[in-house]
């Protein structure tokens, strides 16, 4: 079959065809701006993703990228509480990229959207050297409040939910040329967020709450830093999974835990709760203290591993 | 005076210290997201700009380039005839680049914002190969509905208020190596769009607008195209300045009419009004009639001469 280049215009015609809609989208894409409606008060955040620092295109697909740059936008709707309702994408790619590249990319975008139940709304289209997705995401909160990384209390215990350091174990065996254990190369290509948690945790009451992107040490610091508070994790709680055990002894035995404080791109949540309010499947994995404001220790020490997630370009 | 080169959460706090902010911001930057407050409906969009597609380095300053990617973005809210709220901005530049670059960058968004009366409530900054910025903008609309492009009805009259071909014209004389006539170069710099004409235009009636982007005959193809309507435009109506026919003699002669049919990026408002509803300041420039569905004629007769807008790079 013969496969003719698309205009510009053409292909935002192909990437925006059929698009699902929502009550919430009162004007979809192909106008100047789309309009979309909200309950009460809205949550934006906007996230990048670049070629060469937040994915390669020999180790993740289209589809991967696609997804990827949905998933890391929404998980911090998801970190505020909020319900997330629509989202607009600006794709910068270069001219001469197969446009297959491009399709299979606003498949996974449209992919990851129809999962969680956000609606594209509209997008932006340009050229570039290198490839870049811009996605800008709102939600509402249903007349809740949002939930801040400001508020967690000494007394409060600190739990999480989703995947942690498995983005890390896969990056690490990726940058060694391999492509297996195959677990942790697909949370490297996809982060799987645990959509919905964000709401459950804000109706059961968490005091504050964040998305681990940067690492688990890290995102912790923020919520300590901006609560005032100190942080103190129980490593005996964070369940180091087979395929991790297995990359860090095949790349020199480095501690696994590692990958679960610091590495980066799961996107879990985590949150700071009163103690009866930890919602159904979450784990504690420590507490809130009132020493050491700004600082996270682990098991009552700092940690003195690795901290913060380098993205795999430095 | 050393300078010490900031790190990413420095450079953030830099930029965002200090912010103004407004009732319609509940939560500024520094959390996942930001939290806002629209009236009724809201409308979003989203605009990229790339280093080497849509500035150079050598042509525009810093200052500039954070002035127009605001400009841009918040003229597709004018268009819709929407009130600017709030921005997010996400940045992507090349780590080596002069940190001095970022922060000026940072100012002329936060002047042009300042100027609009739109608060910048958050952001995203990465690292990238080429620089790259993406503003997403949010409006609301006090109750009133959208103008599309979709509305335009054969008897209405097209007007235009802001400025046609300017930045074509500078682009003509910086592609050559000069830098004046001063008008058109700055033109070029920053688009000045009619800021606040959109909701003007929206409550005296306006059937259809749109910004004009890709150039004037290309944007009001758009509209045509919408509504199923023709539209004629009358040149005698198309006033060329004196800086435009300077660039046009000097560089071969060419027609500088072709500047204000076929130039983009001056972000001038173009709508259809009932013609008894043309508000002041604009000025009546064709008219819609049902002749020739999606097509745009000048003079009742078909355009010969370049049609949209190239960006420098092709």
């Amino acid at each position: 079959m013969a496969t003719e280049r698309l205009g510009e215009f053409e292909l935002i015609d192909a990437i925006t065809a059929g698009l699902p809609t929502s009550p919430a989208i009162v004007l979809g894409p192909g106008d100047d701006s789309a309009v979309f409606r909200v309950e009460g008060d809205a949550a934006i955040s906007t996230d990048a993703i670049v070629e060469g620092v937040h994915f390669r295109r020999d180790w993740s697909g289209p589809h991967d990228v696609g997804r990827k740059v949905v998933a890391a936008a929404v998980a911090d709707l998801e970190a505020m509480g909020a319900r997330p309702v629509t989202l607009v994408i600006a794709m910068s790619v270069p001219p001469e990229l197969d446009q297959a590249w491009v399709l299979e990319c606003a498949k996974g975008i449209r992919d990851e959207c129809a999962t969680i139940g956000i609606v594209l709304a509209g997008g932006d289209m340009t050229r570039s050297k290198e490839i870049m997705l811009t996605a800008t995401v709102v939600g509402d909160f249903g007349g809740r409040a949002p939930v801040t990384r400001a508020g967690a209390r000494p007394g409060d215990v600190v739990a999480v939910i989703g995947r942690l350091g498995m983005a890390a174990a896969g990056l690490a065996v990726l940058g060694r040329g391999f492509r297996s254990p195959r677990a942790v190369v697909l949370a490297f290509r996809v982060p799987e967020p645990p959509y919905g948690q964000g709401i459950v945790a804000a109706e059961s009451g968490a005091t504050s709450m964040i998305d681990v992107s940067d690492g688990l040490l890290a995102d912790l610091g923020h919520i300590a830093k901006a609560s005032g508070v100190g942080i103190d994790l129980d490593s005996s709680k964070l369940e180091v999974s087979e395929p991790q055990k297995t990359v860090a002894a095949a790349i020199g035995g480095g501690d696994p835990l590692s990958y679960i404080l610091a590495g980066g791109d799961d996107h879990a949540l985590v949150a700071t709760f009163p103690s009866a309010r930890v919602p159904e499947g979450w784990t504690v994995i420590g507490k809130v203290t009132d020493q050491g404001a700004g600082t996270v220790l682990v098991d009552s020490a700092p940690w003195t591993g690795p901290t913060g997630y380098q993205h795999f370009s430095r």
